[in-house]
């Protein structure tokens, strides 16, 4: 009897599960069941289908039906939501949406990749007509026709992170001006310590978005059903709709009702092998918290490049393969008003909420020679653990080369290393490329100078400003 | 008494030097002798210079001579050649270049940044007026002056090395023909394997390059004392001038002379703290030889990177600090003809002469997922050693994003990681910067199951074939 493979959910975790289950186990039945029609596209490309820079939405499919079923012998099953899990039984319970049909699937392992859905706002008026949120190709569908419908001016986002920023660009490139509300006092509040994040917010405000920071989205106003406006900090703004981009949550419920243990931060609780608590029963992807390298707990990264880590160690083990995923530094990206943004590690704010007091410094350099024509300035800020000296995190910002040395960076952090041996680390040059040192070496030099400094000072535990 | 310290070269690593042993003891009386008249500019510049994409030859100065003397109180002596070393009386003999005058100048600490100096070829025609070598802003004043008066409409360079390969495009951007004879079969034999190295060939003959590989130059012709023509191979080619690009050789004729111990390589020999053999004599940059992280041998990079770092610890070290440098992985970028190619590590030659037979994998990737409009290709091509699994070496070719891609590889080479540890490191991934699975990461992973497919056949000594 070949071995039976069921993987809850259709986005890139459970395709990329799939593949790697195939991979590792010609013989296995696959099954792979998707709540949506429509098999796995890009969720982080949907801001672009949206402004058009990618020319239409199916352009973010990753792959055909065909491409599951005659070349990977996937059995694909779009538009069925599985229902319950009886992990004693191996059995999983499914529903066809358009015919309300319903299957009872036999599992030899399960593989949960049920993703995360995004929140929305407890206030009144959140159910009227133009209120969205940016999850799912239909989610930009209808955003669209009701911009085009209502010949919309004016948009209100309630969240100033990655994937309202997004949008927000997205809006602006349309000729759709953008309000944007969020409750905390800077922007990127995730990725970026407030110095760096005002630079993108500077840029984002030449480009004309409406911040109103520490602000609370009081109310959404109405007129005939439809989004006419909102209400915050007390005062009403007119606009046509709202987007709610303000935060990502686990979908656990069927796990939950399963018995499978979750982690004290509401995600799946994995090993490293993706093994849940029940016997045969694999996680990946938004649905499960990960571990992080840097801060040393379980957290939600929910990024794409680590879901499809997750899945690919998931859908090995699935098919009786031994491969383990070792955990992230959380290393992210975004492209905002020309300007590249990334960055790994706890901000300042949160390694304070930890109990580390960071080190940090922050320098501005440029990606070459003076004299080189083309140039960028590209800021980048390091921060240390000043009790042992390791690299704690970077956030960068700038017109180009931010991306990959978050990647460099990140290595660093991953491996644990102090900034005493990160700024050895060489880095080539070129002047059409590189500068002789670069901007992140740089800025390292000066971190490990105020370390060095901090101790001379023998006060091993004080908190180092920046 | 302050300390003198005594510097002989006012290139980039005589001048990192000085700033550095400037910071490191502020009363130090520090001594720069150059023996060209101007101070250090960027070497490296010099193609860019000839092409006019950096606007003059003055602009790849680093600093003005007020610099050097009135803000960083360095002894600036341009124009004055140091002839011979006392290591015993701690002396050095130096005349000045205008008037043959002569000064014998003490010191507590001395500093060789000597430098190389490009090679020129056996062969009868070599003195004529039109052959020319790259080094200096005389040779590209030189070379400069030489086209013009000539009209010339061809050159021929020997060598398709880094410096006659960039050489080339700026020769090609002005209009004027290029012949490039290379004794071995395939271009840049130092940083890249032929089967990479035939991307970027391919590409320069695109744009006109005329390549003749495994030829060697027989000999320069000459009309009237000028050069009219090249014999490479046997057949005679006609040109107005000839660019001499082989090799360059580091000059140690001082530090023979003063009985310093050279290396097996012909470089002057240091320790980490950059020390030579003889008390409180430091050297840096081009004249000495490096240890390179990968072979575990010592080697002349001689790449700007590695002066820079060399010399700012042989600077901190002479003014009575304490700095070490570890060695290099020769990490190296360069850009030709819109290609970016960056390279660390042994090419697969070198290697199985150093009696390594590595492994290795070639992938092409794109820059960024398909469906995002100005994804670029880049082909990775990774090397390892299969006997313990250790990345050797990575070498990438692309029109963006090798450079820095090699840094990431470079640092995974110079802490020694396997290509599994390798394989696990997370890179950040947005559809307008970088795709989910960055190309580097996907030739990793090829080279895992290729080491691993190898490690299973039990021949735990077999070479893999790429």
């Amino acid at each position: 009897m070949p071995r039976r493979i069921v993987i809850i959910g259709c986005g890139v975790s459970g395709t990329t599960a799939a593949f790697h289950a195939r991979k590792t186990d010609r013989t296995a039945q696959i099954v792979l069941l998707g709540d949506e029609e429509l098999p796995e596209y890009s969720r982080c490309g949907l801001p672009y289908a949206f402004s058009h820079v990618v020319p239409n939405l199916e352009a973010l499919i990753g792959h055909d039906e065909a491409f599951y079923e005659q070349m990977n012998r996937i059995d694909l099953r779009l538009g069925w939501k599985a229902t319950s899990i009886n992990t004693e039984k191996r059995s999983v319970e499914a529903i066809r949406t358009k015919d309300d049909s319903t299957e009872t699937i036999e599992y030899d392992a399960l593989i949960l990749t049920t993703g995360a859905r995004p929140s929305t706002v407890p206030v009144s008026g959140s159910d009227l007509k133009g209120v969205f949120t940016v999850r799912t190709m239909n989610d930009i569908e209808r955003l669209t026709n009701h911009l085009a419908e209502n010949n919309a001016r004016r948009v209100a986002i309630v969240g100033a992170g990655l994937t309202g920023s997004e949008m927000a660009e997205a809006l602006l490139q349309q000729g759709i001006a953008v309000l944007e509300a969020e409750i905390v006092p800077e922007i990127l509040p995730v990725v970026l310590d407030p110095d760096m994040a005002s630079i993108v917010r500077t840029r984002a405000e030449e480009h004309g978005v409406e911040y109103h920071l520490q602000s609370t989205l009081e109310a959404i106003i109405g007129v005939n059903g439809r989004v006419s406006g909102v209400r915050i900090s007390g005062k009403e703004h007119p606009v046509d709709a709202v987007i709610v981009a303000v935060r990502v949550k686990p979908n656990t419920e069927l796990a939950k009702q399963a018995g499978i243990i979750l982690g004290e931060s509401g995600g799946i609780k994995t090993d490293q092998r993706m093994a849940t608590s029940a016997p045969n029963v694999y996680a990946a992807g938004d649905c499960i918290e990960t571990y992080d390298l840097i801060t040393r707990r379980h957290v939600f990264f929910q990024l794409s490049t680590t879901a499809v880590r997750q899945a690919s160690v998931a859908g090995i083990n699935a098919a009786g393969g031994n491969a383990k995923y070792p955990g992230s530094t959380g290393v992210t990206t975004v492209k905002l008003f020309g300007l590249e943004i990334a960055s790994f590690g706890p901000t300042t704010a949160l390694s304070e909420k930890l109990g580390i007091h960071p080190a940090s410094v922050r320098v501005t350099g440029s990606t070459r020679l003076p004299y080189y024509p083309g140039g960028k300035d590209l800021t980048v800020k390091l921060l240390a653990d000043p009790k042992d000296g390791r690299l704690l995190g970077a956030q960068l910002v700038g017109e180009e080369g931010a991306t990959l040395r978050a990647n460099f960076a990140s290595m660093a952090g991953h491996l644990g290393l102090t900034v005493e041996e990160f700024e050895q680390l060489e880095t080539c040059y070129s002047p059409p490329l590189a500068p002789v040192w670069d901007p992140v070496t740089i800025a390292a030099q000066a971190l490990l100078r105020k370390l060095q400094t901090s101790q001379a000072k023998s006060r091993p535990l004080t908190t180092v400003e920046n």
